[in-house]
């Protein structure tokens, strides 16, 4: 019988917090019953959410803390106060003890990262970790990163990128070298800020086993899978993500606006309906929660804060699958092989801001 | 009887050129019979389109060039090859002449961009000038720009797109102090590039009585119409703009796959068909095609490259109605006096990249 798969939660974390996290992992156990559970923070609100799941009070663990990290605290703030003591530090400290294979969040990005930095510490020869996450292309499936992990960055960084998101790639999609293509906002050479075409220059030149390096590609190409990985520093990441967010939101809205505007669209939609569900579920953004932290010596995924249950038994659904198949361990030791050949010299400091 | 609107069209701009050009003028002149056309470009080409179109050929007046501006020229080559030459420069030309009142075109935006500051000249206070356009959101519509006309650009900057995107939102909305948003990686304070959060604390300070800032806004505020205007650099407005463009086409490619999988989808897509329709055109980047030159004395409306003679006419459409209604002089009146109230030094020097 395979080990179980233990996953630690900050059941405080995201904008509801131990009601979505608990009942969505809930869903997650019985989707995938050999997981088990490390579930931080008040013991009080987890237990009277535990009661109404049964299966999973008797699947998880809880650990008391009252600290918890707000989703207005600046990572320093976080760090300062959250430090070996929130429910957030404690999600990622299991993982560092090997108490647990992945940490899962919903709560303040900058603070887990922050916090995951400075607790499982970056993997040799990457600055600093990305956000990754696997979207739905009209193609099939692309890596794009980083979505907001951390802002700006120079050519060598938004290089890492396109290792750390290729080796992902590769061991995700079973590609021996994936294309990589950097986000811009144009297609043509000259296209761009000077550290995008340096790095442009450096993937053609260095031309590396492990990826193809394709060339620019525009916001609309992570849609239509210009390439099998879309690499950009964290806000252009952050707001492209977004925005694909935003326009899946209002174009569902519109379809449900449309298909109850007269009585021929209604019968329309009485017939179409369940093939608008898989419809639904494609686009659904919920559906695909779950951003991986990349380059530390450890997982930890990023659930929307926003999400509801199903969508946060998604982003459980990542962690588990990271780690019942190892996925991110043969990442970490890729990068840790050809990153650390790409960039011997790690960044000589820590820096939360 | 009032005066007729004139426009001056490239007519080799865009991804097809000519053929996409003149049959979207035909269109655009059986909606506003009272348009006249100045046609830029191969005069060969252009009559052999007109010849199908009998009304437009009545309506315009051909002036031969055979100086095209490529979509792969970089802004300073296509200026050096076409200035004074080219059908893109030419356009423009028209309306610093007065001989039209807006110039058209679906070529490349870079040089677009380039050559219209050089032949137009920037409105006093306005270092540089930027593309926005009118978004449908779930709220109604917002103005959002720069999509793209330069990249990058500080606090100064950021204020003087705020100022501009909400003269453009007074005027085209009927607000008399429209709400601005600054686009950014999240809500709070601390978040986001150096320059977005003093820009911030400028338009804090500042307290405009044209526009009432709100704060910060993230790349799905757009959809839900965070703010009557989105303020945001080029580089990542392009990227928002692209992204947006490619979820809507994606959306659309699942909606047809879903409402032909099967037999009771189809049934339903007959009756749900015009409302589906309905969706299509709201939805349909083409159909808010024509992004706004900013910030020059006269009015040049950019066309997406890869548009069709539909989209093209959307973009001749725009342009007709700033020119039909003066929108875009009462904005340059605006932004002169406010503008040059806002920011008394010009910078020194035209850059041209």
């Amino acid at each position: 019988m395979p080990q179980k798969v233990r996953i630690a939660l900050d059941a405080m974390g995201g904008d509801v917090g131990a009601s979505v996290v608990i009942h969505g992992a809930a869903i997650s156990l019985s989707r995938h019953p050999d997981a088990e559970f490390l579930l931080f923070g008040d013991s009080a609100q987890i237990e009277a959410q535990l009661a109404q799941h049964p299966a999973l009070k008797a699947a998880s663990r809880v650990i008391h803390t009252d600290v918890t990290v707000s989703n207005d605290d600046k990572p320093s703030q976080a760090v300062r106060r959250g430090r070996k003591r929130s429910s957030m530090w404690l999600a990622i400290e299991a993982v560092k003890k090997g108490e647990a294979g992945v940490a899962i969040s919903a709560g303040n990005t900058g603070a887990l990262v922050a916090m995951s930095r400075l607790c499982l510490r970056r993997l040799p020869g990457i600055d600093r970790p990305a956000l990754a996450a696997v979207w739905p292309t009209m193609r099939g499936r692309s890596v794009v990163l980083d979505l907001g992990a951390t802002i700006g960055g120079d050519a060598h960084h938004l290089v890492a990128l396109a290792v750390m998101g290729s080796a992902m790639a590769s061991v995700r999609f079973g590609l021996e070298r994936p294309t990589v293509g950097l986000l811009n906002i144009g297609v043509e050479e000259m296209k761009g800020h000077e550290e995008i075409r340096e790095a442009a220059a450096l993937l053609r030149a260095m031309n590396l086993p492990q990826l193809d390096y394709t060339g620019f590609v525009e916001g609309d190409g992570i849609h239509k899978g210009a390439a099998d990985v879309i690499v950009t520093e964290g806000f252009s990441g952050n707001i492209a993500l977004k925005a694909t967010e935003g326009t899946a939101r209002q174009f569902a809205q519109a379809l449900r606006g449309a298909l109850t505007s007269s009585w021929r669209s209604r019968i329309g939609y009485l017939f179409a309906r369940n093939a608008l569900g898989v419809l639904r579920d494609t686009m659904d953004p919920g559906k695909s929660n779950g951003s991986v932290l990349l380059g530390l010596n450890g997982i930890v995924v990023k659930s929307h804060g926003g999400t509801d249950a199903e969508g946060f038994a998604n982003a459980v659904h990542v962690g588990y699958e990271l780690v019942r198949y190892d996925l991110l361990i043969k990442i970490n030791q890729m990068l840790n092989r050809d990153g650390g050949a790409l960039f011997p010299a790690p960044a000589a400091q820590e820096a939360v801001s």
